[in-house]
């Protein structure tokens, strides 16, 4: 079992990424973590935050010499503006003459910082997060809320595709797929491991040349009309076994736990699982995928299809074929139009303030979707395999893909 | 904690519904749960099975008198065609003799009932599951796999809305929204909790009356193309408090829980939280659902809104809106005209069986849906208020509500 | 991960045994399920009730022609007095005037059953979950509370423990250490697999003929003076691999798990692991297990040891000795010389109700103990090999042991 | 549901306590965890380690301003000593050279910290961890089995100590009970929640002058012959309200939980609640803790006994005694006198390397211990009250008090 919580405020000292249940032996460097934190920090029209900080990484545990111990990993990415929060963010009561709240006495956004921020933004988990905890401010709940906590899964992510692709071979792919109206066309070609480095290159993460050229367009549109954009990731996952997951239990199928995965994402409101609602929209007879022979199949454990409208998942298990999931992003909900909210100390309308943000998180969202969509593959790999080493995984999965030939090995040795 | 888990195979002598953690003084019968099954048994396009199979129903444990004790709750739904299944399906081995698999020695559907299924269905858990459990025929994965299962959610789903709707007067509505290409128009008006009877009463629990005529053609074109359907259902939660979820950790946000139990029902391949895919296509300035001053608001937990395009969460918790979430069903997996497979006993291209089976099974789906739903947020209302009685989670439900709305409360007492 | 659950009340109609993530291929008869039921009833000094009542097992779902499916298995334990209780444990409302509550009017033993308890028993659930759930009356509490539910965890423990034998050779015994004031001397040995006969023969389960008469003469005693009794009993785990449970986080640790599990039988309040307190009474140098060279070993997954007085057990994993746990039971609780109480109606003193009881119940707590043990283990296992098969957790820990003989292969094959 | 896990090795940068669920509104600061921490380093008997080594705190996450967000807590024990160790324990690769393991080239203590541990270590984690994870030595697993691990429960526990107050005046105390063959009269009296000052003067956490001296002896004694100690802890928690825990279920009960906790901790062997081991070799008469009439309550939650013998639970649930648990600690295993292993690279009969050590960690095992209790209460009180805040936790509270009153209230108004 893989367990992975993170913790940390936006503007506190530091994100803390927590992994445990990770196998001895999986070899990672803090210059693997540091380039997936990178990735996420691509996108065009991403707001100046993301220039100017920068993620100061630090391993506190798990990892010895490049491999890891079997031991729980804590990953701490610092907050490199933390001198300018270290009153308003600090863990210790502060003297409330150092809080400077009141315009005049001092450095405008130092007060700004400080004020209590009554105006709860829609969109946001603001109101819900100070009715539900209790106060009487966004502050305490902006600060956890904040999509910035998902450096911590990307961190968390990468030690999770560093065990899939050393243990079992499985690697994965996250790309673009819609920028507000902008979107792929169905038939363009899908993405492979190896285009990560022309997808890293491309400004909105995008495969599709010309569907790129115009998403930036229209991130360019929406950024002179103040306004943002949201848009569809899709994560692929190459070479899965088959049988992650199961189908015995409704907690225990993969489909349900990578939805989780990804609607837990901020901003994300829809997921898909292969072609997903369109599906919904066809008839039976076009909306499966065929089983062929045995002898067009490559590899044992994977048993050829006239196509993978399922995504890579029947019956709650993984099937061989390529997983393929997507989430919807809403657009983001700091809107520089500014949007009608209450002031919860006077009662009154008013507008939500509005801070520094980016137009569009499209890009780095099919980042962190890759980085859960590994969390989630690594526990269900563990659940198959057991194993509390590389060494011991690979060792497993082997005699399981050799039973699984025998069952599928077809006209000479199948096995009824 | 609610914790639920199901238990039966689909020709075995019963499935098992067993839930863990229900509060104690919930009013409940075992008319309420055979009212809750024949609603499953709904929809224009269902098989036959549905007419001639009854559901005996039995409560075993955690319920005295027509109120819950506070201990587990198992249910069993008997087979009713049992007697047909004894040999084929018997927990204890069997003399070969009696398992009839050869053409002429007997009756021919005892024969069909025995023969090893060793042709996998694409769209189905047979492939996988085999693989993954080591078998060399597929009854051992479809008996479980098989949508019959979610009967032993629907019980489990209505001991859930009974919680909900007496412990904090949360009530449940679901419908369908799409039939194949067929679809209620976005205009269209929600179903409200009073709705329920014309509901049912619909031959797809649709609740626009022309689109209903439109899917009833949809699903008799498709049954004389010999050809299946899915579509779109939605569940509707009224009257949910604000705060249930949360957005301090990935797995606690209630989004992201919906998501899971909704993906795990057999066939769903894709999820909405509110407008979902829509909203990633929209602007932010027209997709965020904007707060009211509280001169407007009704009742004292809930701030009124300018819209709920959000569906109810924003978060990851629920804002005091209607929960609104939708799940997109692949079509029915047993087609017809049968798909191409291979038999794994030869290795050889063949098609796949073609067993008795529904056109469209949309309406029970969104029936499904709202149990899952249910369960899923009496997990979540539990979390908050605690409360081992449907009374004291009552009395705890009060104090929270009235600690809220000292916040927002606004001019005479909004408490920064 | 292996889960299990039960549910049913003490006088319901059945008890349910539920037990998610048994892997496929395991062989088990209804019949061994009924002799382990049986064992469970043995032991000099137990009352009436084991005699009169019949467990009738009835096998939902999970197993077919005597081997599980990968599928979760529900097994019903049915009240064979359930006649007699219908009215007083209906699920379902009954008519007041049914419930014969009142002297003169009916059946004595009927009235009885029907009357409301108030007087909470000391020693018991009844108090503390009258307060919890909210009743005015014991009933509801002391139906789940009773020992009657370990019938439940005996027959999932003799799932785990077919899980256990036929995946990995583990093979448990469990005894009597203890009856009152007698004890099983500390140089007597220890019983092995074979000898389950002899102890099941015994009339306390005691592995020490002359122990075992000094606690029939303590049981009768206790009899004659209306009083009752507790014990120590112990589980020997057989044939364990190396590295079971872990020592990286808390909760992980297999010591922890098996001790929550103990100790959630009912009466047990005390849990040792090996010579547990009598090792705290040591110095050190005469309190580990010294670790012997290689060419004493047996097998290739053990070390040889000088002794075992860790239990088989050193940072919260397995080491390839015998695992040894040990509970302490309290005396019956429901004790003929009556305890004072309450009644909760009146709030006057007064003494608890007696009804027939057990004189003394280690005998079969030992029986008890041995299941939830087999199923911590099972669960500890899974984690270790993965593996959805008999077949492929067997070709899994294969490879297992393999690559554990290259690290302490010693002077030839020592791979530092 | 409050989730800790902890993470870090005993001679990396540092350990960090991650706990998510903690309730907002608590009031905490830096000190408060300090001074838990410094309670962990008391006890006659303890190596040198405890002296030098500084705890450097830094609290990542989850606290503002003096007082819990609803966020997750992040917090570090950073490792004083890291500079000697940061070579041998580096996360990332370190150059072959820069890692002395030769005599003659270097510093000694040097070239002994990154020399490979190749003699696994009687009663330690060394050898069972070696053979799991697939290490030839013993320093990746040792480093994560150490006892320093500890500190990262004791600031956990600090949190959780201080949520049981605020929320629920529940208050903890912990004792030595035992050192070695020294052990506190029965009939001495147990410490309340006003002793700690006087508990934590003692040279052992005793808190019986007469014991503490005979203590003294004892471990001054052992070192004298290079041996060490172990001893019995125990906790008891003062104010816990009725109803925590639950009978329902095997995992629900309190005293599995707390048993589970306690083993979990380094060196413990044996757990015990109430009278534990004792109570088992009673006579039911003399065993159980006799209810009282309601005149004598003292709260409305608690009903008077004649005695505590179950420690406060009952049925698996708190019943508003003191809850008492206690756990025995083996001798520390580094022994002075080296016990005889193996060296895995030769396979050749050797003798344990010793390490600096303590002669007796018992009194730090109390702190460690109550640290482990608190942190379970917690999670249990949450259960029963939800609440998101100290205020919300604190209003459903008296709720439940308000409504167990009605039911004990007796003749004036008590609820049959």
């Amino acid at each position: 079992m893989l367990r992975w919580l993170t913790a940390g405020e936006s503007h506190g000292p530091s994100l803390i990424s927590l992994l445990d249940g990770v196998p001895a032996g999986v070899e990672l460097t803090s210059d693997d973590l540091k380039a997936a934190l990178a990735r996420r920090r691509l996108g065009h029209g991403r707001g100046s935050r993301q220039k100017f900080e920068q993620d100061v990484l630090r391993i506190h545990s798990g990892l010895r010499h490049g491999r890891t111990l079997g031991s729980p990993l804590a990953i701490e990415i610092a907050n490199s503006e933390w001198p300018k929060w270290e009153k308003v963010m600090s863990a210790d009561p502060v003297p409330r003459e150092d809080l400077l709240v009141d315009a005049g006495t001092g450095d405008e956004r130092e007060i700004a910082r400080n004020r209590p921020l009554t105006r709860p933004r829609p969109g946001h988990a603001d109101l819900s997060g100070m009715l539900k905890y209790g106060f009487g401010e966004a502050r305490p709940i902006l600060e956890r809320a904040s999509a910035r906590e998902t450096a911590a899964r990307v961190v968390a992510g990468r030690v999770a595709s560093a065990i899939l692709e050393q243990a079992a071979g499985i690697r994965l792919v996250s790309h673009t797929l819609a920028v507000g109206t902008v979107r792929v066309p169905d038939e363009a070609p899908l993405p492979a491991p190896g285009d990560d480095a022309a997808l890293d290159a491309d400004p909105l993460r995008c495969f599709d040349p010309g569907t790129s050229s115009a998403m930036v367009a229209e991130v360019d549109a929406a950024k002179s009309d103040g306004d943002t954009l949201g848009g569809v990731v899709e994560v692929l996952a190459y070479g899965v076994p088959v049988g992650l997951g199961s189908h015995t239990q409704w907690d225990r199928k993969l489909d349900g736990r990578l939805a989780q995965a990804l609607m837990s994402i901020q901003a994300m409101k829809g997921v898909e699982i292969g072609d997903g609602f369109a599906t919904a929209a066809r008839r039976g007879s076009a909306a499966h995928d065929e089983i062929l022979a045995a002898e067009q199949a490559v590899g044992a454990t994977s048993v050829p299809r006239g196509s993978n409208r399922a995504g890579g998942l029947e019956g709650g298990m993984s099937n061989g074929q390529v997983i393929r999931v997507r989430g919807a992003l809403k657009p983001i909900s700091t809107v520089p139009r500014a949007l009608r909210t209450i002031d919860v100390a006077s009662g009154e309308q008013t507008t939500a303030n509005h801070q520094r943000s980016d137009v569009c998180a499209v890009a780095p969202a099919a980042v962190i979707a890759e980085a859960v969509v590994a969390l989630t593959l690594v526990d269900a790999l563990l659940e198959k395999t057991g194993g509390d080493s590389v060494e011991e995984i690979r060792a497993h999965l082997e005699e399981t893909v050799s039973l699984q030939s025998r069952i599928v090995g077809g006209g000479t040795g199948g096995a009824p």
